[in-house]
C-alpha cells in the first residue's frame, strides 16, 4: 500500500492525504455500520485526477471507494476493504444550465441545496429531495429518490447522461444531451444505483424543472394507516396532481412535535404538496381533499406561505433526527422496503404489529405514493444485543415486503447490509448476471468491494 | 445447422418450421435493408420454449433473432447471420392487470392495440404509441417511444420489470413489482433498448394510466418551423400540460391531405393533444394557445370528438405511408435523429435546406416536445444509386445532429445501419464498455449478431 500512496503522491501531490483525522472522517456514513479507515484519501479536482487514481489503484489492485457527503444510510461509502477513499466533494462546479432544454450539467460533488440555490436564479429547480444535503454524485450512485418521486421521478428518471471513469481509468460518456435516445445499451442507468462498484461518476447531466407558480402544502389526519393509504391509492388512480404525499405515523408525529416544536394532532398524518398554476393547484387540492375525506381524512389544512411550508417539510425531514433524539449516542439503523401500493397498508400494519410485539420503538414515515416507507430505528452501535434484535426485525420486514412483491430497498441501495437480501429478492440467476457485468467492467474488483454483490458470487 | 434443427425439433416438435414462406416472412422488417432468410423459425409459446431454444443454439453457436410483429425500421429483427428466428407472436397473453397499482404483466407478443383494448375495460391505457401496431416485446427491445413521450415517457420510463432468457438459457427477473427500487444494478434498463443482443424478453411488467376524463386534440398552423418550435419550447418551459405535440411540416401536410382525405392548410402544422379533467384540459388548452399564438400560431382548432380526433391522429400516423405512396414499390429509409430542443429548429432548417439542395423528396414529421424528428424517405431497394444518395444524406443528417449534441436515434434503435454512428456518437471507449457487457452475457455472440455493436469491437 505504501507504494500505491507514493505513486498517488507523485502523480497528485497534495491532493493525497494520509492524515488520521481526514481518514477517520472518511471511515463511516450516517448508518450504524462499523467504521473502517481508508489507508489514504484522494481529493480529486478533475475527471483526470479520478482517472489517474483509478489507473494507479487498478495496477496495484487497491480498493477505491468514492466519497461525496457521507450522508448514505447503508454503509455505501465506507471503505470496508481499506484502500483509497476518493473524495469528490471539491468537484462542485455547476458547468451549465439550459432553461430552454430544462437540463444542467454539474460535477458530482455539487450538493442538492447548492444546486437548487443556483438554479433558482433562472426560475428552475431539481426536484429529487432525499432530506439530507447529499451530493448529486452520491444521489445518482445510490439511486436516491425521496419525497417528490410521485410527481417528478427518482434519480433514475432524471439523470440524462453521465461521465464515468471505469476501473481501468477509461473516461466514458454514457449518452448525448437529447431528451431521449435508443442508441446502444443504456449505460446511464447501469451506473445510476450501482453504488460506485462499476465506475466513478465525474459529471452528471440532469433534467430540471421550472419552479411552479404556486406551491401549496396541506395536512390531513387519519384514524388509521389503512384509511390514509386507501385514500392515497384512489388519489393516484384518479391522477390527482400531487407533488408530494407523505405518511407520518402517529408515533412519528409525537416525536416530530417534541423535536421540531410543531403541534400536529396525535394521529396518522398525510403531508401533501401541490405544484402548478393558481388555477390548477386549486383544482388539484379540491380533488385530493374530496378523495381523502371520503377515506376518513380529517382536519384539512393548507398553506402557500413559504415559511410555514418550509417548517412543515423540515419537520418531516427531521423525523429521523427526532427519533434519534430518543436515544442519545444512537445511530441510524435504516429500513427501506418498498411494495406495490396495493400491498402497502398490509405491509405497514403487519410491521407495526411486529414492532409492538417485539417491544421495538419504531416510528414510521413513508413516501406512500411510491409504496416506500422507513421504520426510524436507532441503536447504540456498541450494544450488540440491540443491533442483533433490530437485525432480526429487519429480516422479518424484508421477508414480508418480498412476500408482497416488494423490494428490500426503495432508495438507499444495498450497501453492506443487504447483499443477501438482494439474492432473496431477485434470485441467484439475476445476481449472477450482475456479477458477470461487475467482473467484465472491474476484473480486479477494486471498485467499492464488499458492496451490492458478494465477492464470491459469479 | 441441420443438427441444430433436428435437436430443436426433438425438443419442440411442430413449433419448429423450415417452411420457405414462413422463413421468408421472417427475413425482413419495414425497412429498406436487404432481407436475409433464417434457416428455421421457432414459434415459442412459453418462457421454457425460449430457454430450450437458446440452450440448443448456444451449444451450437447458432444465431437467434427474436421476432415480434416485424414492424421495426432499422432491420432490428432481420437475421443477418442466418440461424433461428425466434417468433414470440404466440406469447400474446395479458397475465394480470392492477388498477390499484396501475401496472400490468404481459407476454412479449401482446400488441399495442390489443393491450389497450383489454386495458380499456378497466378504464386504463398504456400510452406509448409508435404508430405501428408493434408487439410490446419489440417496443421494449428497440426502446420505442412515439407521440406521447412528452407527457408519459418512453418504454424506458414505463417498463418496470422484465423476465429475460439469457444466451445460456438462464431465466432471470430484473426487478420486483414495487414502483421504485435501488436493489442492485438496473438490469431492466440494460435489456430495454438492447435489441435482443443480450437476451430475449419473455414477460414485461408495465406502468399503465387511467384513461383521462377528457382527451382534446388541437391543430395550429405556422409560417415557419422555427416559429412553431419556439412556441413548443416556451410551452414546455411553462410546463403546459400537453400529452402530444407533433410537428408535420408543409411538405408532409400536402402528402397527408392527398393520402388521408384531410384538408389541412398547406403550412407547417402543430398537432396537439391534452389529457385531464374538463377543467384542467380547458386551462391547458388556453395556456398552450396563448403561448403558440404569441409565436405566430394561426387557425387554432380543437375537438374532443372521438371520431374526429382519431382521424387526425390516424392521418399523422399515416404520414409515412402517405409519403411512401409517392413512390410505388418503395420501402422506408428511416431517419430518427433527436437533439436538445433548443437546437431543434436549427437542425430541421439545415436539414430542409440539404433536402432542397440534394433534390431529395423528404417530408418531415417530428415529436418536437422531445426534439426527435423523422425525414420520411422512401427508396426502391434495388435502386442502388438512390439508396447511396439517401445514405449520404443520412450521414450528413446524423453528423449535423451529433454536432448539435443530439443522437442518431431517438426511438428506432441502432439496428444494422447505425453501428458506425453509435461509435461517432458515444466514442469507442463507451462502445467498448457495451462490447464488454455483450461479451460477458453472450460469449458465443449468438444473440442477434450484426446489430448495435460491430462484432470486431471489444
Amino acid at each position: 500500500m505504501s507504494m500505491v500512496i507514493d505513486e498517488l503522491k507523485a502523480a497528485l501531490g497534495e491532493k493525497v492525504s494520509v492524515n488520521e483525522t481526514i481518514r477517520e472522517h472518511h471511515s463511516k456514513d450516517e448508518s450504524f455500520h462499523t467504521p473502517t479507515l481508508p489507508e489514504a484519501v484522494v481529493f480529486a479536482t478533475s475527471t483526470q485526477d479520478v482517472a489517474t487514481t483509478l489507473r494507479i489503484c487498478n495496477d496495484h489492485r487497491t480498493p477505491v471507494v468514492a466519497w461525496g457527503a457521507g450522508t448514505s444510510l447503508e454503509g455505501n461509502s465506507t471503505p470496508v476493504r481499506g484502500g483509497v477513499s476518493l473524495d469528490l466533494s471539491q468537484m462542485d462546479k455547476i458547468l451549465r444550465v439550459s432553461s430552454e432544454d430544462l437540463d444542467c450539467t454539474i460535477q458530482p460533488g455539487v450538493r442538492r441545496k447548492q444546486l437548487n440555490e443556483y438554479l433558482s436564479r433562472d426560475g428552475l429547480f431539481f426536484p429529487v429531495d432525499p432530506g439530507a444535503d447529499a451530493t448529486l454524485g452520491g444521489m445518482a450512485s445510490t439511486g436516491a429518490s425521496g419525497t417528490t418521486t410521485v410527481k417528478y421521478g427518482a434519480m433514475k428518471q432524471l439523470v440524462m447522461s453521465l461521465t464515468v471513469v471505469t476501473a481501468n481509468g477509461e473516461i466514458i460518456t454514457t449518452s448525448r444531451r437529447a431528451r431521449k435516445t435508443s442508441a446502444g445499451y443504456d449505460l446511464t442507468h447501469l451506473f445510476v444505483g450501482s453504488e460506485g462498484t462499476l465506475g466513478v461518476i465525474t459529471e452528471l447531466t440532469l433534467r430540471v424543472f421550472g419552479i411552479p407558480e404556486v406551491i401549496a402544502a396541506a395536512t390531513m389526519q387519519f384514524d388509521s394507516v389503512r384509511e390514509a393509504i386507501d385514500g392515497v391509492i384512489e388519489a393516484i388512480q384518479l391522477n390527482v396532481g400531487v407533488a408530494r404525499i407523505e405518511l407520518v405515523d402517529r408515533e412519528a408525529v409525537v416525536a416530530v412535535n417534541r423535536h421540531s416544536g410543531t403541534d400536529l394532532p396525535h394521529k396518522d398524518l398525510l403531508l401533501l404538496e401541490f405544484h402548478g398554476s393558481a388555477e390548477s393547484t386549486a383544482l388539484d387540492i379540491a380533488a385530493a381533499r374530496e378523495v381523502l375525506e371520503r377515506h376518513g381524512g380529517q382536519g384539512f389544512k393548507q398553506t402557500t406561505d413559504e415559511a410555514e411550508r418550509r417548517k412543515l417539510w423540515q419537520a418531516r425531514h427531521d423525523a429521523s433526527l427526532s427519533c434519534r433524539a430518543h436515544q442519545p449516542g444512537g445511530r441510524i439503523f435504516s429500513t427501506d422496503v418498498c411494495v406495490p401500493i396495493s400491498r402497502l397498508s398490509e405491509c405497514i400494519e403487519q410491521t407495526q404489529k411486529d414492532l409492538a410485539e417485539s417491544k421495538i420503538y419504531g416510528p414510521l414515515v413513508g413516501h406512500v405514493g411510491d409504496g416506500n416507507f422507513h421504520v426510524l430505528l436507532t441503536a447504540d452501535p456498541n450494544d450488540h444485543a440491540a443491533i442483533e434484535r433490530l437485525e432480526q426485525f429487519h429480516t422479518r420486514l424484508v421477508k414480508r415486503a418480498l412476500s408482497l412483491e416488494g423490494t428490500c430497498t426503495g432508495e438507499h441501495g444495498i450497501g453492506i447490509g443487504k447483499i443477501d437480501y438482494l439474492v432473496s429478492e431477485l434470485g441467484s440467476e439475476a445476481v449472477n448476471v450482475m456479477a458477470m457485468i461487475k467482473a467484465a467492467l472491474d476484473p480486479n474488483c477494486i471498485m467499492n468491494p464488499g458492496k451490492v454483490i458478494a465477492e464470491t458470487v459469479g
